[in-house]
């Protein structure tokens, strides 16, 4: 059975993950034909499918990550992701289903620090031996003002 | 008992209530005679019991949803609540008091994103069959700056 | 054993100290020789232990007290932490090791709300009876221009 502890762990993993600028771990997260996609509001509310980034395998997370090495973007900036306490919509054994609001801060070599994004995730975990791994996840952002060129992983 | 577990479940599914627009949704997290205050950290150190919202029954709640609905404003905009660790003040069996901090983010049509709110909740809620309900609720704002035409529910 | 809940319950506890303004509590989180580092994100880089504020006992904790009571500056603005969910890195028995996001919003007297800091809390706590103590804590922000004069403890 996987429960609320397990998703707190989780998600302190994966926003950790991120945060140190570990991320060529992060598609560790995901299992190996993993949905993730980001989007926001207004598309969902409208059932558009079509999301800033879409992506349906793991594979095209590590390009992800290599485009950004070599953009070489990541590194100028910082970001702090906060993440809240997690509903959970469904759970039947190792599979589980949940929402989880976060917001994301970013902080600029200058110092000055803003808050870059809002909004939640929809998660659909599994676990795989003892760690969750994802499934599906849906970043849904608040805002419909997403910057296309954005490198940072959600 | 009520345990940490349950507040986590119970703040998650509060916010979330409020986050995705559920607003009807909303008065089913207090009992019908509930108690629930906004105020600021002002009034709360010189001891005055007025509050910027007051309303001491469910139905109160209610009517401000409908109110909330026919003004249209809400929809304007959107709210992100962040939710922090709730620490426990007294529990007895099926009762527990707790206060917990929060931040809530707006984001205007524009997309920007905004620091709308801080404060903390100081609560007392009763088992009510599975779920947790709010017997009384103070909602305290640490900014006195509180917009007096404020619709969101906190 | 400490757990998960353990952990989220001592850092609930721990911002409470701080933002309701019990700032004489605050050295009761550490044990007598604990050390406390607030520093930078490129300082723990470039690994330079010096740090914005160092303290290596509890004393100098209750020194640092007193000396913002007589300065009198911090209650002219409102600080509210928000720590985001542990990552446990190691335990053993009594002791853990874990890493925690937060930020933190100031609110000044006209009640605007900004956001003041971010960054993450390095911790070694052990169970001293019932509670758990910090033994040291490293403060990350992850912003480098931290303000020298700052007064708040993090």
């Amino acid at each position: 059975m996987i429960d609320l502890l397990d998703l707190l762990a989780f998600h302190a993993d994966y926003a950790d993950t991120i945060d140190s600028d570990r991320l060529e771990e992060w598609p560790g997260h995901f299992v190996e034909d993993a949905r993730y996609v980001v989007t926001h509001v207004e598309n969902v509310q409208e059932g558009l499918s079509a999301g800033v980034i879409y992506a349906d395998n793991r594979a095209m997370l590590e390009d992800r990550v290599a485009a950004l090495r070599q953009a070489n973007i990541y590194e100028k900036q910082r970001y702090r992701h906060i993440i809240g306490l997690p509903k959970i919509l469904e759970h039947e054994g190792e599979r589980i289903q949940c929402r989880t609001p976060f917001v994301v801060v970013r902080i600029m070599a200058s110092g000055e620090t803003l808050l870059f994004a809002s909004g939640y995730y929809e998660d659909r975990l599994v676990r795989d031996v003892s760690d969750l791994k994802i499934q599906a996840r849906l970043v849904v952002c608040d805002s419909t003002a997403i910057d296309t060129l954005m490198v940072l992983p959600l």
